[in-house]
């Protein structure tokens, strides 16, 4: 094993979008542990559109992510060392070591996952926040009824993915929203959504909006948001009565683009529930959602895809794509 | 009693701002009445935000207002004459006749009322469709705890004065927004919110912002909205963590002008919940809304002013008058 281990640190916020030089590079020793720690080589790092959101200063929906130190992220890794009596050498941990290639708990905010039947990656993405950020927004806001229509945005991502999954199992039209066409394919003939509408192939709003009614012949009874603007536009004119949408991420607005909503007079005429949340506020709901999820995947019922880059030193320029929508899947960074 | 009565109806549809000829005023006779059916004079109409939007074809948060027919309303006055074993001349009952002298009903869809203790036309206020509203708004969907901070607009008005009222009974701070000093003052001074800030005295977006921020120095847990447009941008940006919105009007909105709603983010970055909705379709709360408020305004807990308009004919410019906040407290026109 190395004595030395490489991270990356938050060098400068950024200006508008994400830039190489936002971010730096470091090569830094392997500690000593001292008793009761563990050292982590970590085998996957997960990035995730809220990291964008932590780089900037001020008033965000979390804390701002530190300058010059390590950038925020979860992980998945194996025990390499242990001085702490509750971890071996060997154990599979999930873990928020961030953007490096080994981290050092003293076992708080890290826990042993079990491989025999979901693959470690997995509980970055469908067994992890992500999957439960999906479950939350679509069980606890949307709270869909057979026979509804949900439509999700970035319908091919990590999150997005699941939460059609989730309401087919729910007895739902699923709808997806995504961008290209390999990607609402995919949505459909892999995941097993009724229809996905391609973004990029609408020349204006209008189209967009006539897209979208087609794949929603029954108006829109929930919508689980993380994109924001224009698609939201169009998915707000499609909202039934007493329509729900779980707002998730508004990606779109994170590099400070105006982001107006165009008609909010909509809220009222079709008594619309609209809620933010954040996942990470509702720990309570992780034990049922994570058996859930994890039983569905262990159980080939719910699919996952994954965009993996290779090497700590690609995960700046993997993190732009993410935000520009370049992934395809869940967005990963292999770390060995 | 005159064997002919005048009433209102819809001559034609608004495009943009309403203007007297959409109205048409015409004479008919009183008509004979048949088994089961009474005849009500009616002393006062409501005038309400919401016939705006009925005005309009098309999708609104309610049927149109049919073109020839008496325009709709909410109205009390007196049985004048009785084929109806239920009612006897004399009896006071609160109907939705409309814009009109005098109605006819088999009884259903009116009820009598007790003035002995509440005023015959606060059935049409605060122990009436705007009161509940008031209620429903702030108890169903804001749901404040004792030391929060609510804010609503439009506050010197029907369903305002209760809000903040209400407010202050559940142990809260209530900041009202109205137009003018004149209406500010009432706020504070005789409704006993905590402070109310003038739009009118904002000479733009930010004055707007302002001014809020130092009525709301803990920010705001809940918003009753009834107006829409910058003063919704403004008291976003003053949302707390898990703030409530209920949107029960956008009335800056009702003549078809755009009014984007500036900053959606914040719904994410403030974990906001935002629900729309029309009082009509809870009737369950009714009974106990109505009990509570009757009781309060019995017991001069809850206070009230009426605008009153003197004639039907009057009616067309009082409404106008309503839509650009010319009002003061309830809009009524006396019919009698």
């Amino acid at each position: 094993m190395s004595d030395t281990y490489k991270r990356i640190v938050l060098a400068s916020r950024p200006s508008g979008a994400v830039s190489p030089d936002n971010f730096r590079l470091e090569q830094v020793p392997v500690p000593e542990l001292a008793d009761g720690q563990v050292l982590v080589r970590n085998h996957y790092l997960s990035l995730d559109p809220y990291m964008r959101g932590r780089m900037n200063e001020g008033k965000s929906y979390a804390t701002p992510q530190p300058l010059n130190e390590v950038m925020i992220g979860g992980t998945v890794g194996e025990v390499v060392a242990s001085r702490n009596p509750k971890y071996a050498v060997g154990d599979k941990v999930l873990g928020m070591f961030g953007w490096q290639e080994m981290g050092v708990s003293d076992g708080s905010g890290m826990q042993k996952v079990d491989t025999s039947r979901i693959p470690l990656s997995a509980y970055l993405g469908a067994v992890g926040m992500p999957g439960v950020t999906a479950w939350y927004g679509l069980n606890r806001i949307i709270a869909p009824k057979a026979g509804e229509t949900v439509v999700v945005s970035a319908a091919s991502g990590a999150v997005g993915s699941v939460v059609g999954q989730l309401a087919k199992m729910a007895g739902c039209r699923a709808v997806g929203i995504a961008g290209g066409k390999e990607k609402c394919d995919y949505v459909v003939n892999e995941l097993g959504f009724d229809a996905c509408v391609d973004y990029k192939a609408a020349s204006d709003p209008k189209a967009l909006y006539t897209m979208l009614k087609e794949a929603t012949p029954q108006g829109v009874d929930g919508y689980f948001e993380n994109v924001g603007g224009e698609i939201l536009d169009a998915v707000l004119s499609r909202m039934n009565p007493f329509g729900r949408i779980a707002v998730c991420g508004m990606i779109a607005g994170y590099d400070g683009e105006p982001l107006p909503m165009k008609n909010p007079q909509l809220i009222l005429v079709s008594r619309l529930k609209i809620e933010g949340f954040i996942v990470s506020e509702h720990m309570d709901v992780w034990p049922q959602a994570l058996s859930e999820l994890g039983g569905a995947v262990a159980q080939g019922k719910l699919k996952f895809r994954e965009s993996v880059a290779q090497g700590l030193e690609s995960a700046p320029e993997a993190f732009m794509g993410l935000l520009k929508g370049k992934n395809f899947g869940k967005q990963l960074v292999k770390l060995i």
